[in-house]
């Protein structure tokens, strides 16, 4: 029989272990003789007869003061695990810790040579940083970054459970690329030298034929939505992007939700509003919020671009629950304040010039009408602000055009001039912050067979309905078929998790807020 | 001004909905007047004078009944979608259902054809169903499988959040294709055109050098560990291989968690119980896994390779927090009991021949293990089983050599020979079921710089330390770093999510509990 080396004992005899966070909630007169932490060791000084030793394992900004007698003639350096071992103590002067360690014995489980240790405790650009991802989430404004994430995951999951959406994980890898051309990444398979062959045959392809990684689930919820009712995902989206500016990566997390059976488009915004503002006053009350606050505003005077902590508060309290409705004003609107804002502020207001009616919104005039329109309509809070009914052709094409209702009668349609029609407006919604621009963006969807197809074969992406059956020519047949069959009104939103977390935090890179961010060029780790 | 069509208004005036299932549990005296129902059309039938139609709105597996008068003149088809207006009241006779909603008037909002709806009432096969997988969750059984994973999502999320774990987003692009050599995806940028071109300078890839679809989520999760402690994802993973079985996919969802300063392996396969004890108990409860159950049941006579009800219900029982703690054993009893069970029964028992020590266990013999062992250990109990401490030489690179703990003395090393040397384990652990074989893997991670170093060069992953300073040639530069300051002792396992939905609901095949499943050779939509 073989068992000539014996395993390790299969079930555990472990206890428990307490984090620092924990440790630093005992009560001030409190003790805990024979404690144990584990931590890394983030600063030292040592008197004549101890070192003061600060540990931290990630659980909580503020370190846990270990005090090691030198006598036992340990070195320990920043950057090394420890394992210590003592009694926890209220200390003799409360004023910067209520308690102590009274290290008895320890052990220095991985060293760390300071000279070499890439994270040092005076200051690093965030762009040095950005080059070391797998070590920067170990300085604790990264760490509190981390577990403000896991409240926000953790809101939003609640939050979507109590109004009985279902959770879904639609697919990564997708047959269409349909949103952006060119903009897709690929999933290629095989070696560089066989990416190096023409792939012509289906049999060239791991599926066949190309496919991408998904740049949106929107038109796969849709699918589940006809099946199970409301649905959500939080799923990783790509794009292959050559920009890099500060709000943008080439692999983010969207926050997508779909609701059926809805006729209004005010319904998928107040759920995007009332989701928003139940997470976000759900995590800034978190250790985590106030230990990222605390740790961004010691970093601010040698990073000024990062938010005030004023403007910090504000941006929580206006994106809370006690914050007022969140305005909502149209794109015409939106268009007529910028022309009437550079006719009295001059062409020096704006970089870009004010749109005409028709043209897209800068991103600065997203900002400006972000803090214009809060202030205008809730002032004194930092709201975000909804922008709706933004005109057709700058607009995907499963989006439903408006209609007039009767309360709002528009034009009789064929009364309707040229220049009219190509005012045409689709229901649709931005949503806007100040600095991060457009957080949000949903829309009604067209349900009606016909319409979509037509829309479709106006773009290029369909043959039309009467002369071939109305068949997608972009490999999207199956979004066709949703409404050929039961099809129904429905309406939803992708929310840029990432920027979200940007924004409350205070830090405008959304790089630095993604634990390896992906972007043109760079792939570290 | 431009104003020339007016949009909807901005502000909702919805009356929140009511879905199927909120009506059928309506107590049965009670009535709701005006009420309205959306859903789509599972069947119909007609009287004289009423046509009884069931509706459904994915929420229930059961469907309402309504009954809408002849005289309406409505021909209400399988497929469509509709809303109903009515009064919601007891039935005369509740066999078959408490209420029926008295249909006063109805809109047909998506009709639909029924003879070219592609799912149709009568038994369509799975196989057949998998090609369309857009319209497939509008089948009662997929429909209560997406509310079931749901629940799973939300039970997992709980689950950790209440242990302290930090929920984490780690990247899906990653630099290093570490596991499986060919077994990736790249991803690509660029038109069919440019993928032609061979790819040798750096400008030719969009990151500057060939990025892979992430394989495990491990490596990345062990950076985080080390920076805010235990930590955990639901992550999306991507394997390449051209096997086409009813356990592998493409593309599928795995739970991946790892734990900081934990010593012990037992600990970390007491956290994997422990999470999958706490879910399968709340989820099985649910509606969704009843009306999985039932739906699963009615098309048994159809499919008899779906798990029989007696066998679900054991599968539930056995993973849930009412079963014994499940068995732990060592491959070197698996290869020893898997040798004796042929030596007894002859070699017709495996079709592989059972394993000699060293060889890696096949499919069928982590079958019979898990079936002998939850048997032996927990009789009548159908418990997964844990089989721990593989050879290190078929098992990865990262994993923890066994030592032997001081009550199980191992050899001394230096009277080791050849042989016995070959027979050096690793803390790792596989957790095996019936049917569905391996759910889950886990090990301690190697945590020594010159130990981990000397494995990777070994494999021919890394040049040794001591002759160049130790740097790996695997892209893995990073992951030795963790090592190289403040390393410690870590495990951590991934669980394939969607294999555990499949055992769970006595569905064979994994690609039928997901979404939109991929495969070699498949991506619809």
């Amino acid at each position: 029989m073989l068992r000539l080396q014996l395993p390790r004992r299969l079930y555990s005899t472990a206890i428990p272990k307490k984090t620092v966070a924990q440790f630093l909630t005992v009560g001030p007169a409190e003790s805990i003789s024979n404690a144990r932490i584990t931590g890394w060791v983030r600063s030292t000084r040592k008197s004549k007869t101890e070192q003061f030793v600060d540990v931290s394992d990630g659980t909580s900004l503020r370190p846990l003061q270990a005090v090691v007698p030198r006598a036992m003639g340990t070195d320990i350096r920043v950057g090394a695990s420890v394992r210590l071992y003592g009694d926890w103590v209220p200390c003799a002067t409360q004023d910067m810790q209520t308690h102590e360690l009274k290290v008895s014995s320890l052990e220095v489980i991985g060293p760390s040579d300071p000279k070499t240790y890439p994270i040092q405790k005076k200051y690093q650009s965030s762009e040095y940083l950005r080059s070391i991802p797998h070590l920067r989430s170990r300085i604790p404004l990264n760490a509190a970054l981390l577990r403000l994430r896991s409240d926000a995951i953790a809101a939003v999951t609640r939050f979507f459970n109590e109004q009985n959406f279902v959770q879904t994980q639609p697919p990564i890898i997708t047959s269409s690329d349909c949103e952006g051309a060119g903009e897709v990444f690929t999933a290629a398979t095989g070696s560089a030298a066989d990416q190096s062959k023409p792939k012509n045959k289906p049999a060239d392809h791991f599926f066949r034929s190309p496919k991408y990684l998904t740049v949106s689930s929107q038109l796969h919820l849709e699918a589940l939505a006809h099946s199970v009712g409301d649905v959500w995902t939080l799923s990783p989206t790509f794009r292959a992007e050559h920009s890099d500016t500060s709000r943008h990566m080439s692999e983010f997390y969207m926050l997508e939700a779909e609701q059926m059976f809805v006729d209004d488009m005010a319904t998928v915004m107040s759920l995007l509003e009332n989701l928003l503002r139940a997470t976000v006053s759900e995590i800034t009350t978190s250790t985590a919020a106030k230990d990222l606050r605390k740790a961004v505003s010691s970093l601010r005077h040698q990073e000024p671009e990062l938010a005030a902590d004023a403007d910090v508060l504000q941006r929580w309290a206006g994106m809370g629950s006690e914050a007022p409705p969140w305005p909502r004003i149209t794109y015409t609107e939106a268009v007529e304040l910028l022309q009437k804002a550079q006719a009295e502020h001059g062409t020096q207001l704006f970089e870009t010039p004010a749109p005409q009616w028709g043209e897209g919104l800068a991103s600065e005039h997203e900002k400006w009408l972000a803090a214009h329109i809060s202030e205008r309509e809730a002032p004194g809070w930092r709201t975000p602000v909804f922008v709706t009914h933004y005109p057709q052709a700058i607009k995907a094409f499963y989006m439903m055009p408006t209609v007039a209702t009767e309360s709002q009668p528009g034009p009789a349609s064929d009364s309707r001039t040229a220049r009219q029609q190509q005012q045409d407006t689709v229901d649709c919604f931005d949503l806007l912050v100040t600095d991060v621009c457009e957080i949000a963006g949903g829309s009604m969807r067209e349900y009606r067979l016909d319409n979509l197809l037509a829309t479709m074969a106006e773009r290029g992406m369909a043959l039309p309905k009467d002369a071939h059956g109305g068949r997608s020519t972009a490999g999207l047949d199956w979004y066709v078929d949703l409404r050929r069959w039961g099809t129904a009104p429905h309406g939803g939103f992708g929310l840029g998790f990432d920027r979200v977390l940007s924004y409350l935090s205070g830090i405008p890179n959304v790089k630095d807020v993604v634990a390896f961010p992906r972007w043109y060029g760079r792939c570290d780790c």
